[in-house]
């Protein structure tokens, strides 16, 4: 391996939600330029068809039981393959600072003195229920958004949801279908049974899945019709903007595949 | 005018948040196959380059003393262009959903019959620190970020911005410049004197400038330096990220303009 500080280069691109025609042009042609990609379980890998035939393509996913790369084991990665090779695109669903460690490995690439590029992606928080037609705003309705992810270890998600309760925030939790029956009950506690609720799987690609309710009734509905991520779980009064929103409702949606 | 329902088409394209090449590879198809574009005063005009010759295009946008289109002015011209001239295009800064009135121009469209389509934009909130290297969350930092606007229908403060300030939220706030004064006597009250804050304007562009500092200290800090809307409040631990960060620091950022 021929280290050289002068050529290595990452760029660190968000995919967008999962249609592949939602990236980025400059991300897109990040990744028609790049020597190596490495990609995650949450990034369409129909936009490796985009790059060079040449590229080294290395799939550095944690799901379906590929626990070969650690996040460390990923900036090693990254690093050695930057300065091996040139130009690395490290490609990740939705936005790569949206819960995505870009950040962290941002960092760990420029303590080596690599130049690093973000290029945002679409992230899933806005994009999965706008595609459904769903805005997390509407003058009226509410006037903010909050976006959390259900996967801490400490307690402040329920503090933090007990103040968002008290607000006309449209809450927007990544990730949290594990939690739900959590969630359900920490928002039954102060009172928001009657407040909508949309879980949307596979948002933006052509399997994607919506299930609707309310806080009350959302984990029974969800009993006939399990769900698994990525999904989105969306609460508040803009839920009901959905065009098929009924307070106990599943929709397939049959939809195109798209291609670059 | 020959209407016709038959071929009217509108779609609501998220221009992103200013750099040309930040629009998703949808919204640019989109563009190029328009007969009419509809654009904001925050989309980058340079868009239009990418545009049929043929296709009409007129500014609506609403800043720079240009009142002559109001909302729904805004809407009807949609619909009369497509019922004219086929697919028309409104383009529309950063997201089309977020704070966008996005959703209110797509309902008025679809009570004519008209087909709409929604594309997806990079939403400033997100993209706009991002490309400043500021990530929104942080794994050790925060879990959540809640996006705001500072201006209500009835040009009252919003009352979320007082509780999302008691949380552990990083507070993202629109269109805030004017407001800042009540938004820094707000934090003050509740003890958020050595919060970080950061203001960008003219995110994305090569005019772009920050100006960082705490809460306590940040309007002294524009008074040598005034910014003008569109701009971005950051208020979080996460501003510390911010390569340049000081309590008391302006960053005019010299950057070289993009094209597509």
């Amino acid at each position: 391996m021929s280290l050289s500080k002068k050529n290595a280069k990452i760029s660190i691109v968000g995919a967008g939600p999962g249609a592949v025609d939602l990236i980025t042009v400059r991300g897109l042609r990040a990744l028609q330029s790049a020597d190596v990609i490495l990609y995650d379980a949450l990034a369409n890998p129909d936009l490796l068809l985009e790059a060079s035939e040449n590229a080294l393509k290395i799939y550095v996913g944690k799901r379906a039981g590929n626990h070969r790369f650690s996040q460390e084991k990923i900036n090693q990665l990254m690093v050695h393959a930057a300065f091996a090779h040139g130009h690395v695109v490290r490609l990740k669903g939705g936005d790569p600072f949206v819960f995505g460690r870009g950040h962290e490995e941002m960092e760990y690439a420029e303590s080596f003195g690599i130049k690093v590029s973000i290029i945002p992606g679409i992230s899933s928080s806005i994009a999965v229920p706008e595609l459904q037609k769903v805005p997390l705003t509407r003058r009226g309705i509410n006037e903010s958004f909050w976006v959390l992810t259900a996967t801490t270890k400490s307690g402040a998600l329920s503090k933090d949801i007990a103040i968002a309760a008290q607000s006309s925030a449209t809450m927007v939790i990544l990730m949290g279908l594990r939690k739900l029956p959590e969630i359900v009950s920490l928002l039954k506690k102060i009172g928001k049974q009657e407040t909508p609720v949309m879980i949307i799987e596979n948002g933006s690609l052509p399997q994607e899945r919506c299930v609707t309710g309310k806080v009350s009734t959302i984990l029974a509905e969800l009993v006939g019709n399990p769900l698994a991520n990525p999904a989105i779980i969306l609460v508040g009064k803009v839920v009901k903007l959905y065009p098929h929103f009924k307070a106990n409702a599943v929709s397939i949606l049959a939809k195109q595949s798209v291609s670059l």
